[in-house]
């Protein structure tokens, strides 16, 4: 497979004018381009200038809004909520950081509502600014209904990724970001662009069969991860972050789109919580005690999520990021 | 294997008996029985009768009060904590529930850390009464070291439930509670005791092989589920209920036990949230959207968790419930 590499401002330059050529405002276009460069650049291709054609054909779809500005409401002395009237979430989560912040240092914990959004984005983006300024948190999102509960055979649940953040002072964060699904639904998809079969356990084919044909799975159903465990978090991320916040499930993003091909739209959860109102003047020693546990996973082989994107964030910043050709000629056409 | 049948109060009072001849206090000895026989009573045998000789043992061991109150400290907006002081558990998340909801209903998100208790309990008997006051609620602890990352071959989390309630009015409440381990470690004794290979996946020996001896797993490294999703899973548990709330992690905990041989010591977290605050008047509208969740569930064959716990346990209240006679005669020469 031929490819091509970018610095990171020309893959930040190429998705920036494809986005405003496309019609998104300054403001979108740049969030959105800023956000698929950092995916690619930390080695995260499912979320990286992949991305790009998506959101363009989301767009043309008449699925999102392309210059609408979210609104902040402060809801509850603990909640936050920010309407993103129908555009991607992006800017809307930069609008309600600063309170969603100071309500956290405040209370110890408090929650952000990210309402009416289009999803695209990768959690990790989302929960790595909260972890910089010293706080843990939870973020979570449904999808598109993609995903048979455990036990079922029919598409419900969305692909539904849990995203958890550690901050750890001066050191890169222990984040991880998972599709509670088996993969990430992506993931499929580029098996099917590479012409590969998926491994077992990822999907059923429209008829509720075992299926690793990653065409057949994404006209079927996908599966969650690790069986009735997996398919119960993923329940718990339809409800959390779509009816307790008065938003979509997968299955009535899924409605709405209509059969457009367009993202997933609905809401975002986010909790967060400062250790220094749980710990007060002992929250440094705690945190330290978190970095022995860090050390006794390394000792042993065991890799702390997030470290890997960060080496890959260093790589890439000398290196550039190489993407396939037949991606980037994509991309160059939708500009 | 032989087997006992008991009525709920019969089990109750040997329950309650047996701890009162060991030294706990009278509250305390009605607590552990009533947590127990409710595990019994709701088909769960892995927090039910079988738990009351590890009690006893941890008590002799010295390693957990049989009388200590705890204190309650309101210690920020949105947060509780209280101190077990070393015994158990459960009166110390009865002495705070009130509190913990009075926050939530406040502020629309509230944490209670537990802090210095021993844990034997399943999580989902602390979701149940938050539920039924309508609210959304979250739990985790750490236990003892007994399961590998994924990665590695040597203990280091602890089998780390995760628990999570819905409330669904007039009806039995959406709760799973799961351990991140791919199967409870009272799972893998209860085959060992009856003398039952457990299925592929579950533990590695001394020696970091894959086993499905329970004797050898018990004495070698569980594994989470699901892979390296539930092993983020089970690091995530350790860090928000261990350093975040300055209480122990899995290792921390089975050091301090120092081969006793005794339950876990350390914290459990608590998350609460009120639909109310989070939507206002339009919480019944989108709480009654859920239900097209759990209805659709239904129809493709899944299971709602927590369904099969309130059938059990309406059939417990008529029937009794039934343990191995050998668990029966256990107990009874405790007492």
């Amino acid at each position: 497979m031929k490819q091509i590499t970018l610095t990171l401002d020309e893959a930040y330059d190429l998705a920036y004018r494809v986005l405003r050529h496309s019609g998104f405002s300054e403001l979108h276009a740049a969030a959105v381009a800023r956000n698929t460069v950092n995916g690619e650049r930390d080695g995260c291709a499912s979320h990286g200038l992949y991305r790009i054609p998506g959101c363009v054909r989301t767009l043309r779809a008449g699925k999102v809004s392309p210059d609408a500005l979210p609104t902040l409401q402060d809801s509850a002395p603990a909640v936050v909520k920010v309407d993103a009237a129908g555009a991607f979430s992006l800017l809307a989560w930069e609008k309600a950081l600063p309170l969603l912040v100071e309500k956290t240092q405040q209370g110890g914990i408090a929650a952000l509502a990210i309402n009416r959004c289009v999803h695209f984005s990768a959690l990790w983006a989302d929960i790595e600014p909260l972890t910089e300024q010293g706080l843990v948190a939870l973020a979570c999102t449904p999808s598109h209904a993609w995903v048979a509960p455990a036990g079922g055979t029919t598409p419900l649940f969305g692909t539904n990724p849990l995203a958890f953040g550690w901050p750890r002072p001066g050191k890169a964060p222990f984040i991880f970001d998972m599709a509670t699904s088996a993969a990430a639904r992506g993931e499929i998809d580029l098996h099917r662009r590479a012409g590969k079969s998926v491994p077992p356990g990822w999907g059923l084919d429209s008829e509720g069969r075992e299926t690793t044909d990653p065409a057949r799975i994404l006209e079927g159903a996908m599966l969650p991860f690790g069986g009735h465990k997996g398919s119960a978090l993923a329940a718990m991320v339809e409800l959390i972050a779509g009816p307790l916040i008065g938003d979509m499930t997968s299955q009535e993003s899924l409605d709405f789109d209509a059969g457009a091909g367009g993202l997933p739209y609905g809401g975002e959860l986010i909790i967060a919580m400062d250790p220094r109102r749980f710990l007060g003047d002992e929250a440094d020693t705690h945190l330290a005690r978190s970095e022995t546990l860090f050390s006794a996973m390394t000792a042993q082989g065991a890799r702390i999520p997030g470290e890997r994107r960060h080496r890959e964030r260093a790589r890439s910043e000398v290196e550039g990021v190489t993407i396939p050709a037949a991606l980037y000629q994509e991309i160059v056409a939708l500009g």
